[in-house]
């Protein structure tokens, strides 16, 4: 047996007991007379001790060979502590030994296993089982243990059932991002990895599961950007006989579940928004609501006053930012400069300081009168002491910026605290957006959501006005949620597609297995998936998904630390090549 | 709102209330002045009723125009029945309605959606999403997600975190049964899906996780024999500072909780057994010991009586099979027949009756006096009635084609009983086996597997000696779970793979990334992987894994419904064939 307790619990309850610790050592301190040693584990450290009066001398020859993350087995007596550590839970004892050994040696560490560590990412990265000595990164692991017990026991206590459904699966056509996976069993031809188990949840519904929930792998074949893996972890959910309502409430106390149960945090109802009401006073459909800021749109204050820039535009929308008045010209200057980067590509804003006294000095006082500018602080519930900024322009293009711009200045105002939590639903998106590259429409959230019924009409002389009974669940300005209601009507579905641009036979062919699922008494359904890896994440206070992955992939797609993918040797490729080739 | 209750819970405490409910049209039953409807969803049924005297005329009209597997919304109030069914928990009460509304149609169903369907397996494979609503196999996935819940729970509760490792993964040796995957980021480069996440969980223990757990998919590209998919799950587990008695311990617990959870048997302590006891006295290294009918080996009680097949073979053995002297000699011949069949190969047997009277009559009385037989009965604890079974040739063969007679018996005899549980550990595995096609060293469990440190020395003299401290876990003479104890030390790592005929810079480029991390602080560690599919199938008392899968896979690879995999477009394979060939 290596050990009789772990190396984070023993305290004075256990005085004079003879144990056996496992754990690596942590730290060593060598007074020649005395060796101190920290050893460590998942749990914990304790201190082990050996003195020239009471200790045998093999003992100091063992302790002298040791080093940094060396594996060790110590015997010995639990005794109190001449100098107490009150900060770790074992800091009132310490063990006198009797038998030490050394169970493995250690290479010294590329960089030191403490909580601020000397490594710099890409090192701890590429010594991952390194890093996860470190508590930091080991927490982050236990904690997105525990929200997945957390979910997978809400989930079961109301009825849902986990089934696992297939990874190997029938490519679909957002086959762009699909993996593909070539079958030896069948030459020639090739499954895909799901991006989503979306028609499969669908199925089982039509199954009479009832209440579906799987915590699952998804994958998706498509460029990196910072902090996205190309597989990726989805709660993922489906309900019979229900409507919206019956939806967002189960998953609204979901939410509320793991905030309560990991922070002791209660919220009441969760606040809900609709797509264009969080686009006009937010320019995003997942606004961040810990912090104010919102839009206001200005076009009848600002227009007729001879400034030709908001004259000429769509739309004149500002915000208004608390205590910037503080920013110098220059400030203002760097701020327009980032603005202007072509990741946001604003041409330029106009600026308003709220001045103590109540007066105003703005950018533009060649066009507006002081009281001009009083009306625009009225509108915007601008105080003193605010830095008000306008911009102009085509309304979404303008949105998006001055959305950007109301982040940036959250961020550097520190109003993003991550241990406030502030949950939105956003509800009503449209059906169907329009793509200009490809000239058709493209489902919104996917072409098995189900318009609302009472703009059912518009389905064939407005689709851009149809709103879908789609969802989001927003957490402090990230999508951690989001679903639908279904279309569960063979007809309504075949429209959809035809609307989308497939052929009754395209159709058919690629989501045949569910049309005519829907042919046997198909039931109301919808449901709802939430990232997995973005929860947990966001509900840790970070927004660095990575850190919750214990062996993520870097931007290439690349495992950090094993380097997959890797060649396969020339027989495999030769044969996928053939296999490929001659179909 | 489309239920206020589920179809399994009204009951007689519900009178008068009003209620509505929805589900499927399961039976109906016209006697043109009262009709019955009985609704059906995964809780249960429930019988709504109309009748001329109370209820409304347009109700009879929408109800006539029901047919089988229709989805009905239905409101009405709960009344007692007159004739009432003792056999559902619903069976007291119907609902007298007083709205009736069709949510979606039904064609026929291709087979009826009853306990014991007329739909073929093949058929109801096919309308997987119509027998998912059959009881039988909704309950077989209720039961599978109740055992995913108790094998968290027990395994959560001590200290396992379940962690997830990546599915795309770089390729290893092992590689012919790989799935690979190509990567559109990294263009002629291919990820592999793991066969099991070995590597990974050992990584974490030298990362200081110290237990880890995951109920995980794992893949292996290959001939998918009967009722073998080529995705499957895992339960895989790995411990840091154990022996293998820990794991023993822990894993047994965790088998113990489930017989106990799921089925209230309590069993003492599983009994143990060594590879070698196994093959000499079961044939096989996963015996069913539900049932006797054991192996006695003869050499020294059947040689040199002059019976030549005898004389000259390595091995005689024989089993005894209660009650079966009952056999005819057609019977016995036919036995004879089923053995010789190609899947087991056997030459032929020599067969004793141990007749009521204490003689005995055999194939061989030429060779074989009255004395002779009894002799060979006393050694094979044969008693009267039955009939003994015995076979010479070499050993390991004779003993597999022995292992299928003993098989076939007990199921004949109905020793097999499917509500009875006998688990089994068997231990001392031999590391290596030598495979005589390639002419080398095989590992039998896996390259990382320890070799027991009393056989070391055999490491380099006689390889085949050596004894694994590998086990598995048998249950009902299947192996539910298998695993070992590991190498941790970077040496005897490199040396394992030098005998299994990698150079070291095979071993390096497969492996470094394990080898490497040997080299910080590897803790001795171990761990197994128990088949989750067959351990929810045995645990229910069946043996056929694809029943509780919800959407399995033929025996081509296809998904019984979804018919993948499918070819995917011309396009996607004109662009994988040009990164492979291009490589």
């Amino acid at each position: 047996m290596f050990r009789t307790h772990n190396c984070g619990e023993l305290t004075l309850k256990n005085l004079n007991e003879k144990v056996t610790l496992s754990g690596w050592v942590s730290v060593l301190r060598d007074k020649g007379f005395m060796i101190w040693i920290d050893v460590r584990d998942r749990y914990g450290i304790t201190q082990l001790i050996i003195d020239e009066e009471r200790s045998d001398k093999s003992l100091f020859e063992t302790a002298k060979k040791l080093g940094r993350e060396f594996v060790i087995q110590a015997t010995g007596t639990v005794i109190e502590r001449a100098s107490k550590n009150p900060n770790i839970p074992t800091g009132e004892v310490e063990i006198l030994i009797e038998k030490l050994e050394i169970l493995n040696e250690s290479k010294l560490p590329p960089f030191t296993i403490d909580d601020n560590t000397d490594g710099g990412e890409e090192l701890r990265m590429q010594y991952r089982y390194l890093d996860l000595r470190r508590n930091p990164v080991k927490n982050k692991l236990i904690f997105r243990h525990k929200i997945a017990q957390e979910v997978r026991k809400y989930l079961s206590d109301k009825d849902f059932i986990e089934v696992e459904t297939p990874v190997l699966i029938k490519s679909t056509p957002e086959g762009a991002r699909d993996f593909v996976v070539p079958s030896r069993m069948n030459p020639g031809e090739f499954y895909a990895l799901p991006q989503s188990p979306q028609t499969f949840k669908q199925l089982m519904m039509v199954g009479g599961l009832d209440k579906y929930f799987q915590i699952v792998k998804c994958f998706r074949d498509e460029d990196l950007r910072a902090d996205r893996q190309p597989e990726f972890t989805q709660i993922d959910c489906e309900m019979a006989f229900v409507e919206q309502e019956d939806i967002l409430e189960i998953f609204e106390g979901l939410t509320k579940h793991l905030l309560k149960s990991v922070h002791n945090v209660e919220i009441e109802k969760f606040p809900r928004m609709t797509y264009d009401e969080a686009m006009r006073k937010y320019g995003n459909d997942k606004p961040d609501i810990r912090f104010g800021m919102e839009f206001h749109e200005l076009n009848e204050l600002a227009k007729g006053k001879g400034f030709d820039i908001f004259d000429k535009e769509e739309l004149v929308v500002g915000i208004s930012a608390p205590t910037l008045n503080s920013y110098t010209r220059k400030d203002i200057d760097r701020l327009l400069e980032w603005m202007q980067r072509p990741q946001i590509g604003a041409r330029g804003f106009v600026w308003v300081r709220v001045n103590e006294d109540g007066t105003f000095k703005s950018s533009a006082d060649k066009f507006y009168s002081e009281q001009d500018l009083s009306a625009f602080a009225e509108k915007m519930n601008a105080k003193k002491g605010d830095l008000m900024i306008l911009m102009a322009g085509k309304a979404n293009d303008t949105r998006k910026q001055l959305s950007a711009l109301r982040m940036e200045l959250a961020e550097r105002l520190g109003l993003r605290n991550p241990n406030e939590f502030a949950p939105l639903w956003v509800v009503d998106f449209p059906l169907l957006e329009f793509d200009e590259e490809s000239n058709r429409w493209h489902a919104m959230h996917h072409p098995f959501t189900s318009p609302k019924p009472e703009d059912m009409d518009k389905l064939s002389i407005d689709p851009g006005e149809i709103r879908a009974n789609a969802y989001d669940l927003v957490l402090n300005g990230n999508e951690i949620g989001g679903g639908s209601i279904r279309i569960y009507d063979r007809e309504l579905q075949a429209q959809m597609f035809s609307l989308l641009g497939f052929t009754p036979e395209q159709a058919q062919e690629q989501f045949g297995f569910l049309m005519n699922a829907f042919q046997y008494g198909a039931p109301p359904h919808g449901g709802i998936a939430f990232g997995f890896d973005r929860l947990v994440s966001i509900l840790d206070g970070s927004e660095t998904i990575r850190d919750y992955i214990a062996f993520p992939k870097n931007n290439s797609g690349r495992d950090v630390m094993i380097d997959a993918p890797a060649a396969i040797d020339q027989m495999q490729l030769d044969e996928l090549a053939i296999n490929v080739v001659k179909k």
